[in-house]
């Protein structure tokens, strides 16, 4: 059940946009910014963040379920991704 | 209506804890993580976000509606903070 | 600190329409539904129960915070709006 | 990749219970409740469809994709279910 990812190339891009994102921010906040612009930084992160789960969980679940032969693999692995899922979403 | 932000000191740490978080995970990437790996460092870094906008959320409702004296400017601040929520939150 | 609620009229039928969509979804289950339908029934369903929080998050906020005349009254009704929040939102 | 609901008697506990949820808060209305409770109902509410979503999510995935023969059909049900979730999570 230990599947490397394969999608790195089209998942790098989109992490590098989130880690300009924070890094915009937190430049931000050294200059004094104003209260609704910080607001709305974090909420476009926050969004960019979920998006990204949902890209991944997408991925993950077409190469490792959709794409495994073995039943019980598939079944152990959207197992796996649903402690993942709970532990995270409320 | 134009706030500055005030508690920059207690935001600053944790906007760059986030950054390290993103950061790592663009490390992992490079290195073929194991998929599960992947899924569980983005839903902590969404979790991280989903905090830090609950954290500003207050601060800002404290700061600049709590604290604002003025009616009318309490009332315009609170549109302004739930035009911003209803964008970004479904 | 003790707010009663004001928007009633404008609140209730958004109640009923959720509980519409609740019923629906209760007796669809008795007619052995597709599962794809069942999934975005509840997802719409989950999606409802958002926006209601934001709406009455934003008529709470209009009328007890931005409302209110004395600002230690705002201040402990921002922190009782954030209590409920940290503890259902992850 | 028309797949009949089959965990019927699982779920209807859940949604009933749901479903006593929204009369509870809508009986509440009717009597002119507290705000904070109003919205901390809102909030389980909430939260009860979040987790029902999860669930359904999980038992759809185990049966109709991990219990999916044909590996064209469980690709097929992957995207089927996040073209949903994309749809409705933000």
């Amino acid at each position: 059940m230990t599947h490397l990812i394969h999608d790195v190339a089209r998942l790098t891009p989109r992490i590098r946009r989130l880690k300009g994102q924070v890094a915009a921010l937190e430049k931000a906040l050294a200059g004094q910014p104003e209260c609704i612009a910080v607001l709305t930084q974090i909420a476009a992160i926050r969004g960019a963040a979920q998006g990204l789960l949902l890209e991944v969980l997408e991925g993950h679940m077409q190469a490792h379920v959709a794409g495994e032969k073995n039943p019980a693999r598939r079944s152990a692995e959207v197992a796996a991704i649903h402690k993942v899922l709970r532990s995270y979403l409320k």
